[in-house]
């Protein structure tokens, strides 16, 4: 199917419109890998002040070239950009590549002039690439395009990347071509003014050549419709993604539990976790990935026979396999029978197989074929350590052929990287991916077996409350919100509207009473029914046990009245006896597993959602996981699974389990929560009460804070 | 000074023994790389079945070389073996390399004959290495000795390298040369039935030319003194090492709380940890730290100045260095002052500085020298990703001109392998590590830095504690031992024994009765003080809550007789009555903050002591911190800060602090507790309730198992 990046990917003309005749200036090195990459139509030189560039006759100007023109690159001072841009429009040209920097990324003015070009290229119908970036390649037979100043010309293959640092792309094509990784199209996407990583994303959905898809992002321009689309991609294909940036500084302040839970990175992580894409912390581990996925098939699971000629680097491998989620079980009975047929008595056949020293190129071919046939096992690692007696190059091709049309995927180690033989070399492209150390390939494999897992996770869905009362919530909210007294942080709702906006979405609180003295809280409790608990009444003071501010467990109107004396000289010692309102006299919820959930809101990515185990402790052990929003039913039920104290829902040392169901449900309500009412900034709900299976929820306190 | 080992490295004669007439065999390449490696001395073939060996003339025997031998090397069938060490001794050789496999590895019988071995060199004065190894390797100019067959031969430098994997040893050698990591002395240990790591670190302590030295462990032989003598050398110099078996199967089963916590591999971080040993977890990490440490002053500190030329790049290390501990702080106003008067408007004189792309040798090497010599940066982490105008062996030149002699360490990034220039390549053994990636880079840099804090760390004593009672607790442990009633685990003491045990090395339990019915329970409370705790008492039942067996806070007779009925009958109801012995009456603790203290028994380091937030979802957080004993008084202070709940410790929410000298005093009393009493092999203090500072902690419940 045609693609508005056919235009920039497959042109059938070229023009460089600022063609140096200069190798060794930007535009000279771009001109020469245009002309130099097998692009099979023409490429023009456009130079108003030299008639012919690099043996090539140029032109004055874009249009002043008799023929039509698909694909212009600009390469020409800021300042005259513009007006290529209009040349361009003029000529019908249908892509634009704008190398030239000194726009969007120098502040507002250039900003300003990059949205008029973008203004202009959208109405002409032209898709652009930069400014301010790289250029673009394609390695298509057909329709090699070196639109790159990159001195390295990558090897032909099923790897998509996209990237948004021109220097890094440098690198990495370098990089690409060092380890054989073979490349289908490379874009440096500069400032994103027009086309976006996204699009690419679109573009590589439907190639079918493409078969992995990498990502080198700063930053996020759109990050709903970038989990929209990478959520579906990934079904398809995987997409492995470096994101940097991770310890910018200038954190938020936040002055509630889930703000200070929740750390600069986190929203990226869990756009990218709940998109299935997989995120590397370096470079380096995002082609070791792309290596694998570009050439074997997907694992079936995580369970990994190891092949080797030496011990040492057989335990290495096995450490790094079981350090990183993946298994190496025992092989079946028949495997190992049939190993010990040809293996000498000194040889190790169970997992991790060590054929000793003495293995042949024979042995390696022989042992491969049966561990790939064992139905035990998912995939298998290959170890070779060079000794004297057998060539590595010997090895490689024995591999290759035990491994020919495996369902299973293969990946090689040969220990050093001297030792590893031209024969590898090439079968790495095609065939096997090699790598220098054990851990490497574990490492890349075990993210291999992530994306398994993820294509086969059931998609979910966001689930429609039909009993959830919008409006009743909204009506609270627009009160508050106009009620004034707000800090420029914005402002905590009182309790009853906390309340009220939370049984509005069906989230349950038990009954509450406000009093403003000791004698209305103990008549309060009489009415509730004892024992009662009860909390301060603050506008102002965020975290009541602090200051002595809650009381549990009160059992007769005697202690309540007790307990609200002691609170207020507590708080009067403090010199903090003004801010108190009065308390909230509470039903006393006892038992049960205590939870929390919370919402903090993300400048890019809006409201993130935590969940863990909660209590006054939450911060200490920061046990929390974060979704952005929506949730579906699937992602809701993995934030149950995926908290360290996830035992403590089990029914840890006695205790009954919780209440899963409706923990489940009670994450999807805040999650609508906070979709409907985007005027919510910061919501904990502290604890959150789980009662046994089929009894349900109960938020014991719960805080909201709205925008200023 | 002389050390035995130089009858192995500084030999004045070698004779190899089994030397082969035929390269590509084993003993023909160790004899071939012996009279290529510029050996001064003469090197003698031994092989009675020919006159002549690769153009030396051979003899028959080892006894038949009429001039004196110094080193023997052993490359016969291992039932030549035994005879060939008599002809050693015979000979009056100073030291042996038995390369010859299918000795101690092979099973009892093997190590029975190796044992004679050892025996009969040790007699004479000999020491040997191996068997079963790869041999040694020797790159001092006067003693050029490649005693291995290795077909790489290292190029000379400063690292001291012992492996107990032969095969890596290989691959080692093969990657240290393509890396440029310069060897002194590389050992293949292989049995290490005589010489060990242990001598080898006691060796290169005292070796000059030695600056860095790297193990490669499979196990430990003797752990107490390799951690006696690693404390000791790296005071002095550096030891990394790769520990291989992380994961084995096999994992003990153990009840209590401090067994389930303490992994397999958690003895051997305890070790490497307290002897200030650097573990990495991959070889390629082990070299990348010893690339820099063995060619740039130890970093005084975490604050880290990046230089590069790309904004890509600088964000990634800044990110990889953050992520990794390490700092990267605001340069000095003169620095960004002076940097801004040559670089461009562009460029951001702000640490990452980013110089842009047009940044030339020369603005590397003026930007280098200011930052080295500002007083707010301890290392520099130069990057730099080749552009068009500039070439990389000019920056590499500029990079150490301006870094010879300087006192901070630089490191450097040479994105994309191929961009490394060869004045790089040069450079990189004698002077600046390059990395391919600026996460590696930050990766060894933050190994680095945690060995200058391990060097200026405080030693530590182990205090005398004059007041414990180590023969009151033993003869408790002795009438135990001896009552029989064991089951094959062993036995746990009784309440009362505990109770006695830890009160003789001044660990106090708060004031206990044991009580066999309701009545005794409640007239033991009246004597005792209200409140009061019952708990269970069994010898069978170790998680007590879990079966209803702990009640807290019961302020009357009446509700400690109604306790002690409803104890009874949930037992009855999980059919546990007859494992119910009667109840402890406890004086009730209130406040303070729950830790524990546990010991538990790893086969090969002896007792694990660990320490953490206590109460009864210990196991849940898993927050336990472990070290081996003797704990020093700086040991024990760091557990405290090194569990993720430490901020309990430092009064939080409002709580006060807790007791630390006394939490401290508490695990140093435990860690002599186990070294006097070896008979106890699991121990478990939870809660150990510590109290505000002054105050001091109370064990409000300990068990303790003694060996069967």
């Amino acid at each position: 199917m045609a693609s508005s990046m056919d235009a920039l990917f497959r042109p059938r003309s070229i023009a460089v419109v600022g063609a140096s005749r200069h190798r060794g200036s930007v535009s000279g090195e771009i001109f020469h890998n245009l002309i130099s990459a097998g692009f099979q139509g023409p490429v023009f030189p456009v130079n108003p002040k030299a008639a012919v560039v690099q043996s090539v006759r140029a032109y004055p100007s874009l249009v002043a070239i008799p023929d039509p023109v698909d694909l212009a690159v600009l390469v020409v001072p800021k300042g005259e950009v513009p007006h290529a841009i209009d040349d361009c429009v003029a000529k019908g040209v249908k892509g634009v590549v704008v190398i030239s920097a000194g726009f969007g990324e120098t502040g507002p003015a250039g900003k300003a002039v990059q949205d008029e070009m973008v203004r202009k290229i959208r109405a002409a119908g032209i898709r652009m690439v930069g400014p301010n970036c790289l250029g673009l390649v394609n390695t298509e037979g057909n329709f090699s395009v070196n639109a790159s100043f990159a001195p390295t010309w990558p090897p032909a293959g099923h790897v998509g990347m996209s990237s948004q640092s021109g220097a890094l792309g440098l690198a990495i094509l370098d990089y690409a071509q060092e380890i054989g990784i073979g490349i289908s199209q490379f874009v440096s996407v500069g400032n994103k003014a027009d086309v976006s990583s996204n699009d690419l994303l679109e573009f590589w959905e439907n190639e079918e050549n493409t078969r992995v898809i990498l990502l080198y992002m700063e930053n996020f321009g759109n990050p709903q419709r970038f989990m929209q689309i990478a959520r579906r991609v990934t079904r398809k294909k995987p997409i492995v993604a470096v994101k940097s940036g991770r310890t910018e500084a200038g954190a938020r302040a936040a002055s509630s539990h889930t703000g200070s839970l929740a750390g600069l990175d986190i929203a990226v992580d869990a756009v990218l976790g709940q998109a299935g894409v997989l995120r590397t912390d370096t470079l380096e581990e995002l082609f070791d990935v792309a290596m694998l996925l570009a050439n074997q098939p997907v694992p079936a699971g995580k369970r990994v026979g190891v092949l080797t000629n030496a011990g040492g680097p057989g335990i290495m491998a096995s450490d790094a396999c079981e350090s990183r989620g993946l298994v190496l079980p025992p092989l079946s009975a028949e495997t190992e029978t049939a190993l010990r047929e040809f293996l000498p008595a000194e040889a190790s056949v169970k997992n991790p197989v060590d054929m000793i020293a003495s293995a042949s190129a024979a042995s390696y071919e022989r042992a491969l074929k049966l561990m790939l046939a064992d139905e035990k096992i998912d995939s298998v690692l290959v170890i070779f350590v060079p000794p004297i007696v057998t060539e590595a190059s010997e090895v490689a091709s024995a591999i290759r052929r035990a491994g020919a049309g495996a369902t299973k995927p293969v990946l090689t180690c040969f220990l050093g990287k001297h030792g590893v033989p031209a024969a590898l070399s090439s079968m790495r492209e095609g065939k096997f991916p090699s790598y220098a150390f054990p851990e490497s390939a574990a490492i890349a494999l075990s993210r291999a077996v992530r994306y398994g897992e993820w294509q086969k996770r059931p998609e979910g869905v966001v689930p429609v409350l039909a009993d959830v009362q919008p409006e009743r919530a909204r009506k609270v909210i627009a009160t508050q919100a106009a009620a004034g007294n707000a800090d420029p942080h914005g402002r905590w709702l009182d309790a009853e509207h906390v309340r009220e906006v939370l049984a509005a979405y069906g989230i349950n609180m038990p009954r509450t009473v406000f009093a403003a003295t000791g004698e209305e809280a103990a008549r309060a409790a009489s009415e509730i029914g004892y024992p009662v608990a009860l909390k301060l009444a603050s506008s102002t003071i965020t975290h009541k046990s602090d200051v002595g501010g809650v009381m549990l467990d009160l059992t007769d109107a005697k202690s309540v009245a007790a307990g609200f004396s002691l609170m207020r000289s507590r708080l009067e010692e403090r010199g903090l006896a003004a801010q108190m309102d009065g308390v909230i006299v509470q039903q006393m919820i006892k038992g049960g597993i205590e939870t929390f959930i919370g919402v903090t809101h993300d400048p890019t990515f809006g409201p993130l959602l935590g969940f863990g185990i909660g209590g006054v402790n939450v911060e200490v052990w920061k046990d929390v996981v974060f979704r952005v929003h929506p949730l579906t039913d699937v992602d809701a039920g993995e934030m149950l699974e995926q908290i360290r104290g996830r035992k403590l829902l089990e029914g840890y040392r006695g205790a009954p389990p919780a209440d899963r169901a409706a923990l489940i449900d009670a994450l999807l309500r805040v999650s609508r929560l906070v979709d409907d009412l985007p005027e919510i900034c910061e919501l904990d709900i502290n604890p959150l009460v789980a009662r046994g299976p089929g009894q349900g929820v109960v938020a014991v306190d719960a805080r909201i804070r709205i925008k200023a």
